[in-house]
């Protein structure tokens, strides 16, 4: 009898849930609404009923299924408990107990950012590596760490939170965070789209992406920088900088085999990762000058992957 | 019979050896000259014949020594290779299969920095803790990584060289690793001696410290600062507010259990430890705002226990 696992990705708007062979082949793919009212308190029963109907449709019993693994976008403890997750409604909630109790299958629980870095690590671009460092350039800056084979958690579950690590210490603007000067505020997509649309404000010029656009995204400036517009290459190039520099602090920490670019601003491609790399060199301890960093491979599926992954680690 | 492990900790002047029961009791301690001399050669072989002469006058029969472990002042890949070992004049060398050859102990090998936290972990500040972040403020700032117990080395045995994260990105003045604003460059005894001569030239004013010493060492700091001398104080302040950066930066990669200042700065005691922590809550995620530091406790012993542990790992 063929065995399966499933991983979870909670959002804030959709749930991603994927079925799995052991191996890693992905058998099934769906989405289902968050429903994030009430505190989201109809979430994990709607993943449950969501997943046996599913089973059922497909021919599984629930008992062939070895193990389920969540992704949540908050900070997880060892024990599965998830603290103050906003954007789904939760205070504090131990997520492996509460599932485990309403399906019957043995939970795990990880931060998506972690998640992810472990779905790269399985069936993505980090693929025979046990140290990995994934850097997610979405709304913000998310950070996977994997250190031999297993996710890093941290004691507060805020190991990866590198979007805050302080790159700038002569920023005025504030970060969500509330600290000034945080990796996210110049190299998520969101504060690439911000700082291009403040550059143009602020500068008498012309270019390929203040012509075409009146709301500028940073898919406009990964767009205009692979085409040859100069200044959408510089606006990257800032990004890429702060990025290198976090990376190097990263890597004298914990030296990693390799690093991960995904997230939306990953789709930059190749522009990216160079300016990337020339700036880690700049920072990076001699030692670690040749570290590899590479584009994530999964896009969007790399949460079920390192879901299902962790389910059975 | 009982069993036994030994923790060698080799340093560019003395090599200290520690014989140890498996629940880290250190039964006997004694140091050796290190030959540094012809690229080293002699090293390896001086401690066996040391190891060898002990075991053979405690009644020790060297079947019942489960392992060795050493600490080394570099780089140590996984295999137990050490790259380029400067202070020993060692180039690239596997250590732990020489050392088998030579003297048929089962050997492991590890960087002096990590084997310190490994260390306090087993005998020190760091029991019941299994993930540890070790800062040695002396010469230079060694860092040491635990992660589920384990050592971090990384892939170029680069992990724990947070004394050349960069801290101020205004330095002129370069840091030994050819980089500018290292932490190692305000937080090692070294530096803070070398900053506080600094401090004196340029300002015209009366201190404790000054009026008494011609040279002034970062432990006439630490003793000034501890009897209430403002300047001192001042110049230990410089040094926690880089430290206390540093460490937040290092919180959100790995957010440890625990942070342990060692070394010889570390006799400066509370003063610099209250110091320390008033800058690593301004910079840290709030999160890991309540992480715990605290002082080493087993001195320049830490890397024969340290040692000892990593040979049973």
């Amino acid at each position: 009898m063929n065995k399966w696992i499933i991983g979870v990705d909670i959002g804030g708007t959709t749930t991603k849930i994927g079925l799995f062979d052991l191996k890693g082949n992905l058998a099934e793919k769906w989405i289902i609404t968050t429903r994030t009212e009430n505190k989201g308190e109809g979430i994990l029963e709607d993943i449950k009923v969501s997943i046996l109907n599913k089973l059922n449709g497909v021919g599984i019993n629930r008992v062939n299924v070895e193990g389920i693994g969540f992704g949540v976008p908050g900070p997880v403890l060892k024990d599965g408990t998830v603290v103050r997750c906003v954007n789904l409604g939760w205070d504090v909630i131990n997520v492996k107990k509460e599932f485990e109790e309403l399906a019957g299958i043995p939970t795990k629980v990880g931060n998506d950012a972690n998640i992810a870095a472990l779905g790269e690590m399985w069936q993505g671009s980090g693929k025979g590596y046990q140290n990995i460092v994934m850097l997610t350039l979405g709304t913000g800056v998310g950070g996977g760490i994997v250190v031999n084979g297993n996710i890093v958690p941290g004691l507060h579950g805020a190991a990866g939170e590198i979007g805050h690590i302080q790159v700038n210490d002569k920023e005025e603007a504030f970060c969500n965070c509330g600290g000034k000067g945080c990796l996210e505020q110049y190299a998520s997509a969101t504060a690439v789209a911000r700082n291009a649309s403040k550059y143009f404000e602020d500068h008498d010029t012309s270019s390929s992406v203040l012509n075409n656009h009146k709301v500028i995204t940073a898919k406009d400036i990964c767009d205009a920088a692979r085409n040859g517009d100069h200044i959408a290459e510089k606006i990257l190039e800032n990004a890429a900088e702060q990025l290198g520099k976090a990376m190097a602090h990263i890597a004298k920490v914990i030296d990693p085999e390799i690093f991960l670019i995904g997230g939306g601003m990953s789709y930059a491609g190749q522009i990216l990762l160079e300016k990337i790399e020339k700036y880690y060199k700049k920072y990076a301890f001699h030692a670690s000058y040749d570290s590899k960093i590479l584009q994530a491979a999964l896009g969007n599926d790399a949460g079920i992957y390192g879901a299902a992954k962790l389910a059975v680690l």
